[in-house]
């Protein structure tokens, strides 16, 4: 199958099931707020070794926020339950909390399972100080706590449910540059889709793993690069899947609430990418599908 | 004390002792290396909840780098040694060696005391394809990690030496607006000295802290806001800080590499501040000199 | 009349009749569009020293696109439609045209009344090179002009109506970063709002002014400042117009498609700044409803 | 000659003289006074079809403006001296005086070899309500204008001299988007180089021309595409000069204070675009040395 020119290969990409959370911080002004949603996604690339899998979903505007006031919607994810309410604690007690003019919001609303006592748990803050109170324009009760700021409103729960993390596809082009321009729009793309992220720095992935390794002297090793898809040792190794006209080669990594979400970012990365001159094939990430429940076909996006 | 008719307190900010790394990030473009220093200094405001402190330090234009391409140098930094390792481990390793286009270059150099074998720890993911290389222009061994993106470079060991963190000082204006604006520009003109970061949320914070608690059912809190600095609570807590004709308090928070870095940092910051209309007095936070060994008065900084 | 404890004053904003276009820029990334939608719309405040009025109204992402591409809608406003006309061949010509993967678009579609050959004309840079190509994508036949940087592709006609110039309201506070803020997060909620821009730098008016001048001395000046308006002259002028509390004063300009878009914008701006603390009163201008045959009056917005 | 195995081709980049306006632009913040720095340099690529060619040169800190605010340095370039001052008047007066926060200072100093009115003539804007006021703590006496949003402040007299335009340079890559990203880090070398603006959008050019026409049907046009510098056009037009290997083009044009800074901002960004993988030659626009005065060297700048 061919989309603009571009081969979209026959395959899958594998994906996990990871508990998410849907979180609205609001400031005063939309700067404001994105700087509290960056600084709290940080750090946050994959649970390899981050402590979290996060990312900002997307901007809402005064007119469609509880406060009237500008915001942004960001995911925090993590594979376990307990270490998610401690990730939203402390990324929200640090990062959000201690910012200038925050006011932080449930946003997984109907879609939640269950609810984490967030803002119930982080008005201990205010040493008795804090207190209740009715949002009338939005219709909630918050947590209001007196900081030198003013006071950070809070709600008191936090839904989260089971979501879908390690949604891929990579993107093969004739040199490093194209693959990084159409990686880039892939990027820019899928930030309009709802309810998903793109954990990884700038939401693209520069270097991809295999589980384990095949140098015995790195057996200490639990992941290592994955030399197959390595565009400088294509010729060098053997088995490598780098194609003989492609020289550059990113993988986007999408989380999401849902597979229908996840599957909607990567149509819409996939269909951005292959815009871009030099692409020359699209592909995905599984292993076999063994471990994942979850299987996203490319040619089933289209 | 006035500057700019705004008060200057005659007290001091407490710092602590804190290992530092300093690191440089180039990518290709200067967006690409901003993006990887964002995202391996994120979650990092601080170590009482963040797994560091860190922050961007500084651009470095293509002139001026090891391997002629723009970079930020950014600092990582925590009370403990073999934190701060694990810490810069999982933040290249995750934010940085991931992303497009990066090399990760030691800048602590001759400030150095110790070091860390980070490059040498983070190029066995190269599972025996990485090579040692001579960097020609720059005079460095590297070593090249082949990942999908191309080739990964990362000096072997990074310097580290004791710093100081908890610099800082206090704007108090007549209200929350002017007080963050104040906030802001100081963050702009501390951004251009060296040595230093910010590590707050932009480089502001909105809520202060005491040690404990006062209202004996919130026994279980280590620390709690400090309601003698809320301007919501003026009159209605017995010894509050916030003057009659002040209404918005905003921290600037400053680590850096040594004690003179991070007193030039106040005086930046100081200056530009006293310049925002409505600005009314700097005051800064500390123990009573019994916890940190450093004292930076504030008046001596002019 | 109060919203959020803020005074709405019973007064209107006085609008004029102005050419309106409605230009979509498209590019390989969102960066790259923006940047020639910034270029194309600068220099372009108010027509009253510069060549137009011109803003960005809104981003358009890849999936919402003639190209699949993402891109910026532009405005550009001019009383006469001769002279939209030249301004339009020479801001697409020099500023969009020879920036990087460009693509121009009409945005007015079936708003429009009369239609402009900009890209028509445009296309004979080409010197016979160009061709006629259908979008199969978007039904559309557009112009392709091979460039350096490949094939700037851009539509025939460029559809251009009557629409609404002056939309406006002044923003009084208690000092003048609250009114600051308020202006800036006024801006950023006006920018959700479609079909209008903000011509002035980032949205916001500083220097009000009035008709002709009051000191006989200079009377070569078609317009001075209107000292009525300065909180720096108040009680040093006679009929002075800001209130005793009020000490900094920002105007919202706002140009449209339409009136009833220009309202939007208006309502959607006073609602976002009444949420800053230290906003005392909104007013708006106009001149008594002799000159210009709109009339948008403020309490009617809500 | 090769400079990182790309070939510099034995040419030069021929300049022309133009008058050059250096103006520093201060403000509250640093975002404020980027944003009026944007917009009174917005519509300015070249003087083909743009009323002037004009870009920002840098930031400057607050520790070095001299109203201890920070501020940015901008550069308005015309070839007709008393055109200059028009678009210093109107650029600076509709674009700079109405926003927010803002001062303005000549920033050419010694440099100059005339003096324009400017702040003189702007200060009627004042309608007798404008002051003189010594700035102590810069030793310059400055215009004080009352607006809404408190005093404009601008110096009387604006430095210009005979500066250099057209300083240029080609990047040929074997794609597109390598060229781009290629031009992309060339203009953010350039930025670090004082006393030099890269005028065109995101100062890269995708357009090149020719003087007059081919094609006998387009004898009205005084410049058209240059379709030997087009890669879409390799193989289809006579005397092609794009090689085999190149199938992207970008130029970068500089203006320039002087010829050594000039210079300076070529070898820059020549320097930077060579480590781009993909980039195959460095060239440079001239004719023949015929009509512009400097003859800028490529070889020679290395």
């Amino acid at each position: 199958m061919e989309l603009n020119g571009v081969v979209i290969e026959d395959t899958f990409a594998e994906g996990f099931s990871i508990w998410v959370s849907r979180v609205l911080i609001t400031a005063a002004t939309e700067r404001l707020a994105k700087a509290a949603a960056t600084e709290a996604t940080g750090f946050a690339c994959s649970v390899i070794m981050c402590p979290a899998e996060a990312g900002i979903e997307k901007y809402v505007s005064p007119m469609e926020t509880p406060d009237g006031r500008p915001g942004y919607i960001i995911e925090i994810c993590h594979p376990k339950k307990a270490e998610l309410e401690h990730q939203l604690l402390e990324r929200i007690g640090q990062c959000v909390l201690t910012a200038p003019t925050t006011a932080v919001f449930d946003a997984m609303g109907e879609d939640a399972t269950e609810q984490l006592k967030v803002g119930f748990k982080l008005k201990f803050f205010g040493d008795g100080y804090e207190k209740k109170v009715n949002c009338e324009e939005c219709g909630k009760t918050l947590y209001s706590v007196p900081i030198m700021g003013g006071d950070f409103l809070i709600e008191g729960n936090f839904g989260i449910k089971k979501g879908v993390a390690g949604g891929n596809f990579f993107i093969m082009a004739e040199n490093n540059t194209a693959a990084l321009v159409a990686a880039e729009v892939a990027v820019d793309a899928i930030s309009m889709v709802e309810k998903t992220i793109t954990p990884f720095t700038g939401g693209i992935v520069a270097s991809g793993s295999k589980v384990g390794y095949t140098n015995p002297k790195y057996s200490f090793m639990a992941a290592t690069t994955n030399e197959k898809m390595c565009p400088t040792l294509k010729g060098k190794v053997e088995g490598s899947e780098i194609p003989e006209d492609v020289n550059g080669v990113y993988e986007i990594v999408i989380d999401g609430v849902d597979e229908a979400s996840v599957k909607a970012a990567m149509k819409a990365g996939i269909s951005a990418a292959v815009k871009i001159p030099g692409v020359k094939k699209i592909t995905a990430g599984n292993y076999g599908g063994k471990l994942g429940p979850f299987q996203m076909k490319l040619q089933e996006l289209f």
